[in-house]
C-alpha cells in the first residue's frame, strides 16, 4: 500500500483571515465540527492576534475553548489536532490561556514581506521566538513553523533558494516539530518546488516537512505532485479554496482541500478524508462568505455516471 | 536544454464551441492573429459542422480563408499550421474547399458518449473516418486524431484503459499524424494519467500522442505534468481557459494556455509562447464572450515585483 499524505486544514485561519467577511466564532466551531466529521486530523483554528489588525480572527480564544467542549462531549474525536497562530510572546500567553496544545509561527523569507507583513526584520522575527519557544517547553506545547514567501516576494521577486535553506535550518533548531514551506503569493512553479524540496530535505529530514502552496496562478496542485515526488507528505490546504475569490483577480488563496484530496485519492493514495463530506460543507460556507468557494472539485464533485445510453435511446 | 513542449490551441474551436456567445468570424480571425503573434504555431480555427447543431462554429470557411490571407500579407508567420475539426466525409469535403492543410477527427472511448455525442457507434464513427482518410490522402492533408472520454464518460462512468489503448491503435492505424487523448469531462487525475499514457506509448510512439485536459475539476495542470514525466510533448489548451465560466459550476473549459505555458517556463521548458502577449489578450477576449475567462495568470500575469522595503518605509 502506497503512503498516506496527511493535510492540515488551513480554511478557519489562513482561508478566513483573507475574507471580507467576518465570521462568529459558533459558524467558525460549526466549520470546525464538519471538518472533523469528514476526517479532518489537524487544523487551524485562528490566531492569537490584535483583533483591530485582522478583525476576522477575533473570538479564537472562544473557538478553542468550544472545540475542546466537543471533543469531551465525543462530538469531536478525541486524537484531532487543533493549532493556533501566534505572533508573538503576547500571543503566546493567550494561546496558554486558551489551553491549546498546539501553536505555529511564523517567518518570512523576504526582508521586504517581513518588513511589510509584521513590520520587523527576519532576524527580529527569530528574537520574537525565542520567549515562545520557552513558554512553548514549559507548557508542553507543540510549535509548528511557517516560512512565507520561499518561492518569491510581492516586493523583491526572487528569493534565493539558499535563503530559504538557511532559514528552515534555523527554525528547525529552534526546536519546531514541522516547518510548512510557503508559496504565500502563488508564484511557484513544478520545478522550482522539485529543486527546493530535494535541497531542503537535505538539511530538515522530508517527513517534518510540509507543502504550502497558494494557488493565485493555477499552479497549486501541479505543485503538490511535484513537492509529493520528491517525498514531501504534508500539505496545508483550505476547504473550498477559502481566501481567494473566482472573481476577484488579486485574491490568493490556499489550494482547495477538495481538489487536493481528489488527487491524491485518484492516485491511491490516502487523506483519511471524507472527500464528499467535504464537498457537501462547501455550500453552507460559500453561503456565510457571501461568494461562490474557488474549489473546482467543491463546485462539480466526483464523477456519479448518468447511467449507459443505448442505440434505442 | 531541456526539450520543448509543443502547445495546440483548442481556444477558437473547443473553447469557443463551448461559449454560449458566438463570436463573429471577423473577432476569430482577429484572436488566431494575436495568437500567432504570441507564438502559437498549430491552432485549430474551427469546425465544419453543422451551424444548427453548433452555430458558434459557423464562418469556418471564412476563418480559414482570412488567415490563409493573413499569411500571404506576412501578418501571420508563414509555418502556422491551422487545423479545422470534421465529423464525416461531408466537413471533410468543405474542409477541402476552404483550402486548409490539416483537419482533425474525433472519436470517443465510450459507446454512450458516441450516442449520445455524434449518434452513432464507435466502430460506426471509425467508419465514417474511412472515405474522410481517403479524401486526405487524396489531397494531402494531415488528419489529426482525438479520442475522447479517455478518462471517465458522464454516463457509463469509469472507462477501460483497454479500451483506450486499443481505440488508440485502431485511430493510428488509419493514418493519423498524432492522437490527443482527451479527458473531455476533466475527471481524470495524475495517477491514472501516468499508467494511461504509459501504457498507451508502448503502442503509438509517444511523439505523435498528445494530452488534451479539461479542468472541470481544477485536475488539468496536475495531469499535463504527470503526461510530460511519462514522455508527452504536445498539449492541447485554450487561450484564457475559453469554454469554461468561472461562474457556472458546470462550465468545463480546456486547461488554460496561460497556465500551461507558466509552468513549462518556470520548468526551463520552451513552448515557444509569448507570455505577457498571452496574458494582454484576455480581456479582449473576455469582453467578446462577455465573461472573465478562467485563467488564472490571465488574471494576474506573472509576478512584476513592487521593489525592496526598507526598514525606514
Amino acid at each position: 500500500m502506497k503512503n498516506a499524505v496527511t493535510i492540515v486544514e488551513m480554511g478557519l485561519r489562513d482561508g478566513l483571515q483573507n475574507e471580507k467577511t467576518v465570521l462568529d466564532a459558533e459558524t467558525r466551531v460549526e466549520i470546525a465540527r464538519r471538518l472533523t466529521n469528514a476526517g479532518v486530523k489537524r487544523l487551524e483554528v485562528g490566531a492569537f492576534v490584535s483583533p483591530k489588525w485582522v478583525p476576522q480572527m477575533a473570538g479564537t480564544a472562544e473557538i478553542v475553548a468550544q472545540s475542546f467542549a466537543l471533543v469531551k462531549q465525543g462530538v469531536i474525536p478525541k486524537k484531532t489536532e487543533f493549532s493556533v497562530l501566534v505572533p508573538n510572546e503576547k500571543g503566546m500567553l493567550d494561546a496558554i490561556a486558551s489551553g491549546v496544545k498546539e501553536v505555529a509561527i511564523f517567518a518570512a523569507c523576504s526582508e521586504s514581506f517581513s518588513l511589510k507583513n509584521i513590520n520587523c526584520s527576519i532576524d527580529e522575527s527569530f528574537k520574537r521566538f525565542e520567549p515562545v519557544m520557552a513558554l512553548a517547553k514549559k507548557h508542553k506545547i507543540k510549535v509548528r513553523g511557517y516560512l512565507s514567501t520561499c518561492f518569491g516576494c510581492p516586493f523583491e521577486g526572487k528569493v534565493s533558494e539558499a535563503k530559504v535553506i538557511k532559514l528552515a535550518q534555523r527554525m528547525y533548531k529552534l526546536g519546531v516539530y514541522e516547518i510548512s514551506i510557503g508559496d504565500t503569493i502563488g508564484v511557484a512553479n513544478a520545478g522550482q518546488v522539485e529543486l527546493m524540496f530535494k535541497k531542503l530535505k537535505k538539511v530538515v529530514p522530508v517527513k517534518k516537512l510540509a507543502g504550502h502552496f497558494h494557488d493565485t496562478r493555477g499552479q497549486a496542485l501541479a505543485n503538490i505532485l511535484a513537492a509529493y515526488k520528491v517525498g514531501v507528505k504534508i500539505f496545508d490546504t483550505s476547504l473550498g479554496g477559502l481566501g481567494g475569490c473566482p472573481y476577484a483577480p488579486g485574491a490568493t488563496g490556499n489550494v482547495a482541500t477538495e481538489d487536493v484530496v481528489y488527487m491524491f485519492h485518484g492516485m491511491g493514495i490516502k487523506t483519511g478524508l471524507d472527500l464528499s463530506k467535504l464537498v457537501d460543507l462547501n455550500p453552507m460556507v460559500a453561503e456565510k462568505i457571501q461568494h461562490p468557494l474557488p474549489s473546482k472539485v467543491g463546485k462539480v464533485g466526483v464523477l456519479k455516471p448518468l447511467g449507459k445510453v443505448s442505440a434505442q435511446n
